[in-house]
């Protein structure tokens, strides 16, 4: 298990105050340096976007959160942490100076990443006396939900320091890449800033507006590249003839004039009040803060969905997600099972945007799927997790009734309580409530009946008996509570 | 109503033959011309590709597919046809002559889209008779889900070709930009070979291998750009400051040497061999075919993901989806409602990836989903549709009950039939049986209970007459039925 309980940032700007966020959310502690007079202001807004962001983005249970502080100096930020972070001006001089000083005032075996997106580690490190701890870890925006760091360490950087840091980012769901060489820009801002000047002279030269470019992306091959990236996307393009033909193909339109790259475009400020004239009128009807709601909830729902891809077993950025919960479940401390004569609280959750239906509420089976995630909680709480099945034995849910007693919005935060009826382990039966958190106001039922199977055998059998030893005890506290209201209802119950 | 029923494709290949696909699965007749031996097979192969993709792509009926055909000459592939599309070889002299004999056998108000990726149209029908509607419609790989056709205008083309053309695209669910001046390889294609010129550079210089440049991509910026593009993402990027600040500040950075674009790679053995050692290193344990599936699912998934972006209302290509949704509905027949003595069969899908659990099997709200989709077509059905809930009435689900008694696996076919039981149209009492269609088993079994109401009186009230004329005949038809096994039931009834 790596060990990574507390982290400095220095520099808490969107990135700096993002990377803050990171950590936080994942349970590290962490101190944030930044002697700007707004810095509070701002990481704080980062912050709120990224919790909003993390109520939809991971199934699995959060840790609780570290705590977040600003520290009077960067020394004192810097005291305990296993990795400090510097998002500091880019600007070479700058960089070294605080660097260094992280350098002279950090445990000698404390990680230093950079998020420089230009500037050699090389270069960054020259003066420091233990330069082999420190490297570049380039972020991408917004920090808190795109998961990758490119890792570039330079001349004196040591192999451990780099693979200390990927297993550090896993635990807080990022990836890092390490980059084998280390250029100015590394790979992903060498291929932005190729991308970015092309662009440029579209715009300049009047061949489209800036809504029309973003729109050429966003419905082409922007959705291949969320999942596939370039080289992956090019391979199936060559089809059966492979990747050497598709290439031979190519070769010759390297040398026709389709690009004007090679020469530099003037950003004067003519080319910067065009882009900034139809940048607002293709997105000045909203405020920056929707677009980064809605940015935030897309990136979510895309990851989603890749999460969903290769059958499951997720793919791309979904996979990266997908890891991170499985990380997330085995870290997860147990919840608490004392038995007690109330409901046990199995879920909270809060309504994300694709749960929606044409009338604004929560659509009919995502009240289901909310209730079957807290059977899944329930299993859980009795040792049936993923090794239990894994071994063989599995509940699975035979038979449920659903009413549908008010309405849950967007956003709404919710929980669902559990009480067990008498039943005997190899069946399990349980009634649950969805209820608003604001309010408590009750908003479905839920009743269930789960059978517990063995895989090998086909057919069901009694638990293992450390399942029972741990479901036994919350039967036997919830046997004299009284019915639920309406438990053993049928549909349609007495409408006649 | 845009008149678009026939059309042609001139070279089927994997262009081609992807244009025909969406064509036939929007309901468009379309016959092909190729003279290649093998094009009968590529182009059944991109077929079944794209039906797999459209069972899971859109949630709204797409009619019956048109008829497709292959034709022995290019003169009887164009007759009737409103638009035809040449996907030949990329060659202006082959692009010419084909696109002549188009022009000379084609009704003279036919339109004439060429997928060229970079050939300026000017260039393409210098020769043409009735070159005014003649165009570039370049779309992306996969054609029949990337929903991206860039119109380029040569010096001839009319104005109202072009808007001709995008009306016909926005039928079979693809978008038409049009680029304001035509240059070689138009927008897309201008940026996607910046980008591959850099990409080039990066591997050959063994900065990176392909795949962690793929990887670079898809856990950074490819996540981005699927759902704002380049301009809309600087703008939130640049934040309050706003887009003219960002712009400002980036101005220096593009004469620092972060390209090597001012120099052509050189695309020699040496390099193609190191791509496509690295690539098969990266891809090469699974096949063109399953990489297709694997791209095409996740197409599928982001562009859903993106479909309940900003909050329902959708989001870049997920909005293109939505509306190409409601032109579907708008224009499907009115489904069959001659009462009977049958159950209705209401609805039919396909297990997608996105539903299947960890135990390999269909996830129980899934069921619920189906079933929750099999109401809205029996709304659909009785007259209760969207215009209906806009006139503020709408059924509401109060109640449901649901058997599990078999597994959906990926891919399994589905379908849901109902029964209506007693009630009196205010209340309608429904029970729902879902099948595997390749076997007919029983899966599971849905009992539930809308009731009608009024928005505005936020009370259940009668439904509007036009709904009972079609609800009560149904009603009537089915009330000497016999009552369904298991309607009634409570959960766990008999199990002690």
């Amino acid at each position: 298990m790596v060990k990574f309980t507390e982290a400095a940032c220095i520099g808490g700007g969107v990135i700096g105050g993002a990377w803050a966020a990171r950590f936080v959310l994942a349970g590290i502690d962490t101190k944030i340096f930044d002697p700007h007079p707004e810095a509070q202001r701002l990481v704080s807004e980062v912050m709120a976007n990224a919790e909003r962001a993390y109520e939809m983005l991971t199934q699995a249970p959060l840790p609780a959160k570290g705590t977040l502080s600003f520290s009077k100096s960067l020394e004192e930020a810097v005291q305990g942490a296993q990795w400090i972070q510097e998002s500091v001006p880019e600007s070479l001089d700058v960089k070294r100076r605080v660097l260094n000083q992280i350098d002279a005032a950090a445990d000698p075996q404390a990680l230093i990443g950079s998020s420089t997106s230009g500037l050699m580690p090389t270069e960054l490190q020259r003066d420091m006396k233990h330069p082999e701890r420190m490297f570049v870890a380039h972020p991408y925006n917004p920090v808190y939900l795109l998961p990758l760091a490119e890792l570039v360490g330079g001349k004196k950087t040591s192999r451990s320091a780099l693979e200390d840091a990927k297993a550090k980012l896993a635990t807080v769901g990022m990836t890092g890449l390490i980059i084998k060489k280390e250029i100015d820009a590394f790979v992903g801002d060498r291929l932005l800033e190729a991308f970015w000047r092309e662009a440029l002279w579209l715009i300049k030269d009047g061949i489209c507006d800036t809504e029309t470019l973003d729109n050429v992306i966003r419905y082409s091959f922007g959705l291949r590249w969320a999942q596939m990236g370039l080289f992956e996307t090019y391979r199936i393009a060559g089809g059966e003839a492979g990747m050497r033909d598709f290439l031979s193909k190519y070769g010759p339109s390297l040398t026709w004039p389709w690009t004007k790259l090679t020469d530099v475009v003037d950003l004067d400020d003519e080319l910067v009040e065009k882009i900034a004239a139809q940048s607002d009128a293709q997105s000045g009807q909203r405020g920056i803060r929707e677009l980064e709601r809605i940015r935030d909830q897309n990136l979510v729902g895309i990851m989603h969905a890749l999460k969903a891809g290769d059958e499951g077993r997720g793919w791309g950025a979904g996979k990266l997600l997908a890891d991170f919960e499985s990380h997330l479940r085995k870290t997860a401390p147990r919840a608490d099972v004392t038995p007690s004569q109330q409901p046990l609280k199995l879920l909270e959750v809060k309504v994300p945007a694709a749960w929606i239906d044409y009338n604004g509420h929560m659509t009919e089976y995502r009240y289901t799927q909310c209730f079957a995630d807290a059977c899944d909680a329930l299993l859980l709480l009795i040792g049936a997790d993923a090794d239990y099945v894994q071994g063989g034995h599995s509940y699975y849910t035979v038979e449920s009734h659903v009413r549908l007693l008010g309405e849950a919005k967007l956003g709404d935060a919710l929980y669902v309580e559990a009480q067990l009826l008498p039943s005997d382990g190899k069946k399990v039966h349980a009634f649950m409530s969805l209820h608003r958190a604001s309010d408590g106001r009750l908003l479905s039922t839920y009743e269930s009946l789960m059978l517990h199977v063995s895989s090998s055998e086909g057919r069901s059998v009694a638990p293992l008996p450390e399942i029972m030893a741990i479901l036994q005890p919350l039967l036997d506290a919830h046997a004299n509570l009284p019915a639920p209201d309406g438990a053993g209802r049928s549909v349609g119950a007495g409408k006649r």
